[in-house]
Order: structure tokens, then C-alpha cells, then sequence
């Protein structure tokens, strides 16, 4: 069945649980209001039920392919693009004053979401564009900025990343592309790049690349990258893109899934750049977008979970195997059915409200300028990238199987969600690069951040003592085991932190998922589909951190106990 | 890197962890002696690294695809096929007077399992003939077991399994096959089949087809089905496969994976069948063989597990990533990458060895014909099954993710593993469908074989007590919270117990495989790798039965509490 962006659901968590008005109330996000944002989600939903989600298959039939060096793209997708970008829908947080829309994250994070689940190939493009205009707006000069911004805004251009080499990948301090200056302040780059997401296209009229290097004398590691920002066509005096750069595909990679985004092995052959901020700080420019781009990633996990439930949803009413204990109706009366179906919609909707609470903590923090919010925002980065794309896996298998048979037919379409997600477990830093920077960087507070989110925790359940009593029980218990794990993190050295890291933040996400169900439950005032939904959460799903938590305080002298040899007996 | 099949291990876990020395003692498999067990690994393992393992990426590669009629089989495959048919490794358990080898379930087990690892779309083959030979052997006329046993045995011939109609499948009672007797003894079996693996190969001198239909005034529901023999070539006086029967594959499925493995919609159009057994009594005749074949899925799970955590293990060896707590050496040194590592293989050997009990009981029940060995087998298998393949694919998952954004790429071979294991969840009984089957005809005993089974789980760590103090009480504890959870089980009703059926299983797995740790480590004299892995899954994964257990009590009610609708809102 076709995918249908779940509007009234977002305008329900905006509303009531991560409180969007807040945001709204600030003067920089004044212009948010309640009808604006109520036309902003409508209108996405249909940019996503009517334009990109009839993409979805036939970017998988008919992949991105290289042509005598122009990436030539799937059916549709240029149409599908120009939609996108003819209506505003790349920038809508983009700064006013180039054209943007300046409109909170929260609301960019949602519309990423439902385009996600609509056609996770596609919106990678403009999700990346994102990005860079995040990138130029704080770092470049007011030359690149005027320049660029307008058209990354208005979709005429689009923006890649160019961070992986063959021997740098999670460790990109080891990269190798250099950057050598010129006489007339630009740099020549030179290099060679992997896993570049959309690194070209046939319907772009120009593709802006930000490209990490090294100048010549740069020190070694991720101290002596600087960024550049090198076009594959040089825009001449008037901002038209001129000539071709010293840049090109050199192939396009045969992926698992997202067959519809071209994947590009980049060559720069001493292409013109141009620095984007200061010598050897390349990295910090690029960890201002990261953040940003961390999230969208996060909630891409979400939507695509989304899009492969309703499929199974809508399979499993159809789908009739014997009597149920509803009667002779579709499988979705079986009661290990029901379960998978219910435990599915109550992920999803776990790890898109922690998504959201990131986005208005993110927001929170640009308009006050508070650093607990942007703190907040910083601790909740992680953990919805990693959650929001382990419930994107998650689901997706699921989804496969509550198809049985089908769910192995490619014509389904289910097992493509499990193939177009399983990468954004990966890029944009693996989940365990995620998880690590959980119990590293984001603990570096002594637990700041931690215990507060903790004590509101409490509170969620503590206002649930009424309505809930079992619930908010087993709510508060969560909370009091995950203080103590955090604790015990506190003491420990990095190896022990990291041996435990992934589980660790799958607890924390247990944690914050059951807070946000019961939050949903008492919104809506004590009793209905929320609360049902809530209950299936906090009994089934939550108990998890338990086992979770066993492991994340499990030390690492056991793994080193197992020499190298030892595993490979 | 090349698949190498752990002859060792397999040699370690029958030597000590199953103790296959009690099947050799008994009669009927007194041949199967250590010279002779050692043999059979030794040339098995051979057959898989040299000829098998590199048939895996040509199989992806170049499909098995239909051309004018023929399923024209991937490149190697006929070489590949004869190998094993030659070697005699279609039917090492194989009745002795017809031609098998008559040797022990847990050798064909052990065999399969190694297989699967090395090319599953191939290894299915084979699996099925076995299925096959099982269900003649026990069923079918003396004419039938003369004319076909032997052609089968030697691998001239295949077998398939025709259940799974359009209408029909995890409710087989919904078939509609017909079989109209005809004037000489046969039927005219008539009626499409789908998902029919191998349902035909060019490489193959006949292939016969065991088909569920119904006879004209059959009952409905299971209890009017029947078994029928429909060859696709009708056999002379002589054996020779004759002419053509009305029996054809109409199309072959486009799948996420096994792409060598071609799976047809089948065409009877009154085709020339004998029945086996008796009238109305095909399911009995299927179950027979099902116990085999479930556990047979269950370690090609296994297998497939073992090859990508062989080849991620190999890339985190070469793969440097910055320093590590061991040194400059492969991100093997990483404590999240060696967690992943370390927790793979502590899982393939809680499965495999899960696997190789019931393959044991099984062995123990054919030579001594005790009820009780029968019974546990039986008890074994949906665990085996489900938890094989759950296995399988969380592994190849993890795989995948030690890649890193090698692992989306289709060329390194991880996501291969993913894609072709994804099925065995679901085929041969959904893993829904196991854990129902634990939950309710397993448990129709009262309890019987759950409770010897967790007896022996609290004697191995009594046994325990003594080297690994700390693991002893955590399994202990562990058994307990299972039996409360299984007596709890036996209060209630089918619905209620279905709703916690998946996690129920899960929690059994858990804690059979810690025992399994446990006296693999006790095996080794208390300390060495097996305890140090033993240590990493009892600390590490034993604790989710918690979690597991919290799931597999919560009953039915919440689910029902939300109703169709609500799911779709």
C-alpha cells in the first residue's frame, strides 16, 4: 500500500510532548506560529503521499548509474527533486535572510522524517544540502556566503560531503587529501573521497562539495584538516555555474540499498576551492554541521520504520490465515502478530518523540543562547541518531516478517526498507561511534545533562502516579537503575566506557522512550489508544534496560580475557 | 576472506559439549566411531572451503533464472551439485539398505551446518532430498521406497516440499490442491504451488516432487489433506526418469537473497502423482519429516552466522583505525568492535550447540526408542529453529556493521550473508510459528521436558560452582526465573500465551546456552577461551531473559486493548 506521512501524529507530539509552543514562545521562532506549522506538515504530507513516495520503487528498479562520467539518475527523480525544491522544502531552517525560511529544526526534523519514509534515496539529497548551508552560514566568508547560500537554499544547487578516504573512516584524522594554496587566495585540492552521497547529478545545475584536506604544512591528525568548499562548476562574476572544476565521479558504488542515491568515488585533481574558516579547523566546522546532520539521520531510521509498519499494517489486515481471536479478519488479529505490529508502532513513536526532543532542545538553545539547552541538545544527538536508525533496522525486519513469504519477494517492497536503512546505522558516524561519544564527549559534564534529563524523567513519572500507578513504577525504578549505571560510567575509564557503550545508550533510550509514551498517555488524559499504546511500551519494551544495563556495566577485561587468537579459534 | 568450516569446533562440541559418545554406545549407531566422525568432518570441511565457499558470490551474482521452460541453475552450481552428490553428503543419516550411511542425525546436523556457511542457496538442495528420504522412508510403499530411495540417496535425483498455496501458508488447512484418483492406483494432482525451492534445476536427471493436496470428498481444514509423489519425469520399469510428467515451473521468484536457490510457482495440471500414506494423513506425513527439516533451518542460521562473523572478524583484523587499546593493530582492538566480535562467536556457539542437543536427542530417541528422547527432541526443535536463525541474521547484521561502510557495498559480501539468511526466519514455520509451537503443543505435557531440561541446566551450574562461582549463580538464577515463567505459561490461555511466545523462546535460548557455556568451559578444565567466552555470553546476553521473560508474561489484553484502528492512527 502506498505510504502515507503520518501528519495528525506530528502535530500530536508537537503539541503535547516536546512542546513545540515553547519553542514558539521565543522571539526567534516567533513566526511559528500554530497555522504556519499546521501548513507546513500538511503540506509536506502531501508532498510525500502524492510526489516522492511513487519514487520509491523505481529507485530501487532502476539505480543511479555513471555515463560517460555524468551520473545519470533514477525515473522521476528530477521531477521529484524539482518539487522539492520549487517548494521551499530544502531550506526550511535556513537562514532568513538568504532566502530561507528560518523556521525551527523541530519542524525541519519532521518534514526530513516523512520524506524519509516517502523516499529515503531521494531526501538524502536535500538533507545533505541542509548541511552545508548549517556549515557555510557559520563558517564561511561573506563573500562564499552571498554567493552560495541563495542557490543551496533555493535547491538550484546542491551540497555534498566529502570526509571519508579509503584509509580514513571513522578515523579521520588519517585522511590525505591536500590542499595546496594558489596565488590568488584559492586552494588546489587533491585527493580521492568515498561513500560521496549524491557526489552528482544529472539534474543539478551545480553540485557544491565540502571537502576536508590538508594544508601543506598542516599538523598530523584531525588538528591539521581545514575545510573547502569546492564547486564542480566554477560559478562566474555573476553567480551562473562556468567552467568544470578539476573534479568527477570516478564510479558509483553497487550498494546494498538506496539504489536510487548515487554513491560516488570522488577524484580531485587539484580542483579550485576555497577555505571555509580557519587553517586546521576543519573539524570544528564540520562538528557544527555533524550535530544537525546526526539528527536528520536519526529520524531518516524513524521514517523509513514508519513507511515499512504502515505496509505491514495494511498487509496484515489483508492477509487472512485462519481464525483469530478477532475472528476470520486479516493475521493482524493473530495475537504474535498483534504484538509485532503494536511493539513496532510503539517504537516508532519512542524514537521520534526523543528525535523531536532533540530538535526543540536544539532550537531552544539558538534562541536563547542557553547553554543547558544546547547541552541537552548535544547528550540527545547521539542517542536519537543511534536509536532512530537500530528502530529503523528494527522495524524494517519486522515489517518482513509479519509478511512471511512475501516479505522475502522483492516485489513486496518490504525488504527494501531493510535494505535502504541499514546504512544509516553507519554513515554519519556508526551507531558505535555514537555510543561512544555518549559515554565520552556528552559525559564530560560529570553528568550535567544526564541527571536532569533523569529528573524529569522522575517527574513525567511521578505525574503519572494517578493515572498509571504500575506504569509510572516501573517508569521511576528504570530511571533509579539507569542514575546508577550512568554513575558507575563516571568512574570509569574510557576502555570500560566503551565496552558498554551501545548498551548503554539503547538504555538510555528505553528510558526516554517510556517518559515520552507517558507523557503521550497523560495528554491525552489517563485512558485511550495512547495509553494502550504506552502500556504495551513500558511492559514489553522497557524492560529491556535491564539486560541492557547488565552489559553496559560489564567492564571490558572480558573481551580482552579473548586474545585475538582466541576469536578466531 | 575464504569461508573455512570449524572442523575443530564441531569436533570439540560433539567430543564434550553433547556428547555424541552416547549415541555411538547405543546399537544402532555404533558405526559412527571416532575414526569415522573425524573422517566425516575432515572431507565435509574440505567440500565446503574448496568446492562450496566459492560458489557464494557467483550465486548472488548470476541468479538462477528460467529460460523457455528450464530453470537454468548460477555458474558452478552443476559442478558444485555433483560434488556433493558424489561425495555421498545427500544422505549420511540415510537408511543403510537403500544406500545412506546411516549415520547419526547429529553428523548430518554438524554437515549441514558447515554447508550452509559455505553456499546456502546450494546447501538447500541437498537439505530437502533429505527431507524427502525422510518422509518416504517412513511413509511411502515399499515399491515407492525401492524405486525412489536409491535414486535420491545417491543425489540423482531431488526432492521438494509443495505445501504454501497463494492462500495457504502458515494455515496450510486452506490448501486446495486436488487429487482425483485415476483408474490404475495413481491421482491426478492438480493446482498451483508457490515458493518451491529448487522446484526445478538443468543440472538434475529428475526431480520429485511431495505435494499437499486434497482427494475429491476430503474434509476440510488439515485434517483432509493428503500426500502425493508427483516426479517431474515419470520413471520406467527400469528407474530411468521416462517422460515428461504435467507438472511445470511457471515462474521463479525475484528475492532479497539465496538468488542461486530458484524458487518457482509451480504448475500441476493433472499430473501423475502416488499417494503416500494414508488418505487425509498428509500432515501427519509431513510432520514426521518437519522435526528434521526445522532443525535442519535452524543451523543453516548457524552457518551463515559463522561465515560473516568469519569474515568480519578477518576485516577487523586488517582494518586499522586509529590506535587501540592493543596498539596500532585492526579495529579488532576496539572495545566496541571486539563486543561485537567477542558476542558474535559466544553466540554461535550457544546456537550451534543448542542445535547439536536436540540433533542428539533426536539420535537417542531413533536407537533407543525412549518416548523421553523423542520428546525432547521435539522440545528442542522450535528453540533450534527460531533461535538458529534469530542467530543467523542478528550476526549477519552485526557483520555488516563491523564493516563498516565496506559492509553497505555489495562487492565485500556481508550484506550478502543478511540478504540470504533473512528467510530462514521465516520459511519452514515462521519463527512465530516455533515459538507457538513451544508454548502450546510443547508445553501439552505438562511441563515434562522443560523441567528434566532446566534440572540439567542447575546441575551444570552446581557443577559449576566451584571454577566460576559468580556465572554459577547467574544461571542458576536465570533457570529459575524460567521455570516460574513456564509454569505461569501452563496457567493460561492460548491467546495469552501466544502474545509472549516469541520472547518466551528467546528467554529458553538464552539459558540453554549459558548451560551449553558452562560446560564448555567446565569441558576445558575451568579456564582458557571457552571460559572466557562463556564469561562474555553469561554476563553479557544470559541477562536479557530478564527483559525477555518481562515480555513473555505480559499477556494478551494490552495488546487487544488497542484496536485495529488504533494500530493505524
Amino acid at each position: 500500500m502506498a505510504y502515507r506521512a503520518p501528519v495528525a501524529e506530528f502535530q500530536f507530539i508537537l503539541d503535547h510532548v516536546v512542546r513545540l509552543g515553547d519553542v514558539v514562545a521565543t522571539d526567534r521562532f516567533s513566526e511559528a506560529t500554530p497555522d504556519v506549522t499546521g501548513a507546513i506538515l500538511d503540506g509536506a504530507g502531501r508532498l510525500c503521499d502524492e510526489v516522492l513516495a511513487p519514487l520509491q520503487r523505481p529507485g530501487d528498479l532502476h539505480p543511479a548509474r555513471l555515463e560517460n562520467g555524468v551520473v545519470r539518475t533514477s525515473p522521476g527523480y528530477a521531477e521529484g527533486y524539482r518539487a522539492i525544491a520549487e517548494g521551499g522544502w530544502v531550506a526550511l531552517s535556513a537562514p532568513a535572510e538568504h532566502g530561507g525560511m528560518g523556521l525551527p529544526t523541530t519542524l525541519s526534523t519532521a518534514v526530513n522524517d516523512m520524506m524519509s519514509g516517502a523516499c529515503l534515496s531521494l531526501q538524502l539529497n536535500p538533507l545533505l544540502t541542509q548541511g552545508q548551508i548549517e556549515a557555510l552560514s557559520h563558517h564561511a566568508s561573506d563573500e562564499i556566503r552571498a554567493l552560495y547560500l541563495p542557490k543551496l537554499i533555493a535547491g538550484d544547487w546542491s551540497g555534498t560531503m566529502n570526509l571519508t578516504e579509503p584509509q580514513a573512516g571513522s578515523d579521520v584524522g588519517a585522511l590525505k587529501t591536500r590542499a595546496v594554496p594558489n596565488d590568488d587566495g584559492t586552494y588546489a585540492v587533491t585527493g580521492q573521497k568515498i561513500y560521496i552521497t549524491w557526489g552528482d547529478a544529472d539534474f543539478m545545475e551545480n553540485v557544491v562539495h565540502l571537502v576536508l584536506a590538508r594544508l601543506p604544512d598542516a599538523p598530523a591528525g584531525t588538528r591539521g584538516i581545514s575545510l573547502f568548499l569546492v564547486p564542480r562548476n566554477l560559478p562566474d562574476a555573476e553567480g551562473r555555474p562556468g567552467v568544470a572544476n578539476r573534479v568527477k565521479v570516478v564510479s558509483l558504488e553497487h550498494k546494498l540499498g538506496l539504489h536510487g542515491s548515487p554513491t560516488a568515488v570522488m577524484d580531485f585533481d587539484g580542483a579550485t576551492g576555497w577555505m571555509v574558516g580557519e587553517p586546521n579547523k576543519g573539524m570544528a566546522a564540520m562538528f557544527t554541521m555533524m550535530n544537525n546532520a546526526r539528527l536528520g539521520v536519526g529520524v531518516q531510521g524513524v521514517g523509513v520504520a514508519e513507511a515499512a509498519f504502515q505496509q505491514a499494517l495494511a498487509y496484515a489486515a489483508e492477509r487472512r490465515q485462519g481464525p483469530t481471536p478477532l475472528g476470520d479478519g486479516g493475521i493482524v488479529g493473530h495475537a504474535d502478530v498483534r504484538r509485532m505490529l503494536a511493539g513496532m508502532k510503539a517504537e516508532i513513536f519512542a524514537a521520534r518523540a526523543i528525535a523531536l526532543s532533540c530538535a526543540v532542545a536544539a532550537d531552544m538553545g539558538t534562541a536563547t543562547g542557553e547553554a543547558d539547552w544546547t547541552a541537552r541538545a548535544a547528550f540527545l544527538t547521539p542517542i536519537a541518531k543511534a536509536w532512530g536508525t537500530e528502530v529503523g533496522m528494527e522495524v524494517a525486519q519486522q515489517g518482513v516478517q509479519v509478511h512471511g513469504g512475501m516479505g522475502f519477494i522483492e516485489e513486496t517492497g518490504a525488504a527494501q526498507y531493510l535494505r535502504d536503512v541499514r546504512v544509516t546505522a553507519i554513515y554519519e558516524g556508526t551507531n558505535g561511534i555514537q555510543a561512544m561519544d555518549l559515554v565520552g564527549r556528552k559525559l564530560a559534564d560529570g553528568g550535567d545533562v544526564a541527571w536532569r534529563l533523569l529528573e524529569e524523567v522522575e517527574q513525567t513519572a511521578e505525574a503519572a502516579r494517578g493515572a498509571f500507578p504500575d506504569l509510572a513504577v516501573e517508569v521511576w525504578t528504570a530511571a533509579e537503575a539507569l542514575r546508577d549505571a550512568t554513575e558507575w560510567m563516571l568512574t570509569r575509564e574510557m576502555t570500560d566506557r566503551f565496552a558498554g557503550a551501545v548498551p548503554f545508550l539503547r538504555a538510555w533510550a528505553r528510558v526516554l522512550g517510556a517518559q515520552l509514551h507517558l507523557a503521550a498517555a497523560l495528554a491525552e488524559g489517563g485512558s485511550g489508544p495512547r495509553s494502550a499504546l504506552a502500556r504495551v511500551f513500558i511492559r514489553r519494551l522497557l524492560p529491556e534496560h535491564v539486560s541492557a544495563l547488565a552489559a553496559a556495566r560489564a567492564g571490558a577485561d572480558d573481551l580482552y580475557a579473548l586474545s585475538d587468537a582466541d576469536l578466531g579459534a
